[in-house]
């Protein structure tokens, strides 16, 4: 291997949890991985150590100024024993262009993956088999030099924590509720809604919490400048079955550039099945929607890797899709996408990564 | 007082660094104050202790998903020796409106000030007095419930940290040059602008990295919706002085409501200067410069408190200000709130708050 990581072993493993009752995020393993960056020297001193508490200043830029990225992926384990990654290279040239956009230095993108790698392999043991489960990866970069003034920090970590996860919506595959948000805005041209960034997300919570308050589970962002035009769902992409055809914003720099969004586009194409990334506006899906031809709605991500949505919510118009159940081309994309994920399905896009 | 703290004493005081040769936000004092909130037991456990680093789990919800806000506000040794706050409260009010938007329980505003009265006064003797120096406060909370999935923390740490301070631009009241930012947008309506949370700074770096190559110390940012509108600079609010009138733009809910704005539009009042918070575009600007009408710019902000800019660049216009040197209003304004900030000048608008 090209890269040399430290190993220093947890001498005191944790109990690993029940498959049946796993939640998301809330359990993790024995080990992460850490490596740090200095201003002068570069990133170094890569090592997996037994997984526990960071000590950091309180001064530190992350805390102030929120100079953090973050990428998700999952590793599962076929029926065979093997352990597959999902187009990880996908989530390191992601990892580059949010560090560009947050003035976090550039990481490269084969010992990412390498890091990854060495890590998922020594807690192998906690990739859970049950159908739905996964092993979760969280790749982050924290900002961590002291001082107080907004300027890039010049000290990082990038640090690897996994964690055993059950189905990120607690129905698994059942539709979800969106609201369409008149009110709040996710992103905007200029700004950071292409790069898995914190701020983004902080920023979210208030207008989820308000959707919730209405009985709806998610929300559909409106772009901030015209907010007209449909852009993305939560944490992951929107895809709209309208006619034939199924659309989905462009990336033209306010939605994340979703490695789910992209393997559903590369497979509809694969299929025949026609497929536009383009504007579109809320008016015209309503409209769609009267004249009988919104057909199916789901969204695209890690987590959920496909999630139906039965219900969607704009202003006073209430649309229930598909009859509130689950369309064909969003039950494909999963059982195609889940298959390849999990090696039910043979690889034919050379999509899977092995852990050996 | 209402509100009792417990104090563990630092056993090992640091030397006081040199008030010559004071920067901004890279040394801190030797205590700090931390309480706890939990859902359900509300804020708790306030203390003082040694200043030193935070241990938190590499999951905390601040890495990854930036629930976190900071204030910021200055101590003042007087020449008679008393500690002065300037205007607390409104820091204790801007944080729950800032809490509120990024979902963070609401901090009591008298426990709040309480607080950083209880911390200045056990490292008072940190203040250093000469012309231009202060003690900056740094309010600041972070969400530190261990779980991956976006929604609101049921853990926050509240801290307070000190730092002596040198003047924030090193030049000290030397002109700044600004570029007129037409690529990257700061904040925009529905979004956070008006909170004070991290996110928003560090999306501001890309853009501040690329004026500084350019040669420009700051930026101007314009509203995100039509790119027109005057916002503000860096961290601080913009004026501009046109014909007789004093310009600002309007809190309508993309800047951050500055203390030291509302300070200098209350003087410029008591001083019978004409001033208006109103939509202005940086076309109006340009125009009133070519009509020789464009008289002074600066900036507000409790870092350098007034800051005024001797040169203004928008695409391809160059705008030399009052000659590139401070103005009578920036100087008198300077003036004025640093006066009552230091107590040299009688605090005639009940600014100022002791710490006895
Ligand atoms: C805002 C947002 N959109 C979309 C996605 C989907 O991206 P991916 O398919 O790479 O998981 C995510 C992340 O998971 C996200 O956070
Ligand atoms: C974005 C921004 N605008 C304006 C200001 C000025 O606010 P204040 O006068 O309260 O310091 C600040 C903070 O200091 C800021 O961060």
């Amino acid at each position: 291997m090209k890269y040399e990581f430290s190993i220093t072993k947890n001498p005191n493993p944790k109990k690993k949890p029940d498959p049946d009752t796993l939640r998301f995020g809330t359990e993790f393993t024995d080990h992460m991985f850490i490596m740090d960056y200095q201003e002068g020297e570069g990133w170094h001193d890569g090592r997996i150590v037994p997984y526990g508490p960071l000590s950091l200043d309180p001064a530190a830029v992350v805390f102030h100024y929120a100079q953090e990225m973050f990428e998700g992926l999952k590793a599962y384990k076929s029926e065979d024993g093997r352990v597959l990654l999902f187009r990880p290279y996908m989530n390191a040239q992601r990892t580059n262009r949010t560090n560009d956009r947050l003035c976090i230095p550039q990481i490269d993108e084969d010992l990412f993956v390498e890091a990854i790698k060495a890590l998922v392999k020594i807690d192998a043991d906690w990739i859970p088999q049950k159908e739905g489960t996964a092993l979760y990866i969280r790749p982050f970069i924290i900002a961590d030099e002291a001082f107080l003034g907004v300027r890039r920090s010049n000290h990082y970590k990038f640090i690897i924590i996994l964690s055993p996860v059950g189905p990120y919506y607690v129905g698994g595959l059942t539709p979800t509720k969106l609201y369409v948000e008149d009110k709040y805005v996710r992103a905007t041209d200029g700004g950071t809604g292409e790069a898995k960034c914190g701020g983004n997300y902080a920023a979210s919570l208030k207008a989820q919490e308000e959707a919730h308050a209405k009985g709806y589970e998610q929300i559909l962002w409106l772009d901030g400048v015209h907010r007209k035009y449909v852009e993305e769902v939560g944490t992951s992409n929107a895809f709209f079955v309208i006619g034939d055809e199924v659309v989905t914003a462009p990336l033209d720099g306010t939605i994340l550039p979703g490695i789910t969004r992209n393997s559903v586009i590369a497979i509809l194409k694969k299929k025949g099945i026609k497929v536009a990334e383009r504007k579109t506006t809320i008016d015209e899906i309503v409209q769609a929607y009267k004249d009988g031809k919104f057909k199916e709605m789901f969204a695209s991500g890690t987590a959920a890797v496909i999630s139906p949505v039965g219900e969607l919510r704009y202003k006073d118009e209430d649309m229930i899709i598909n009859n509130g159940e689950i369309g064909p081309i969003a039950q494909e994309l999963y059982d195609t996408i889940y298959g390849i994920q999990t090696g039910k399905l043979p690889d034919d896009m050379g999509w899977t990564v092995e852990v050996k």
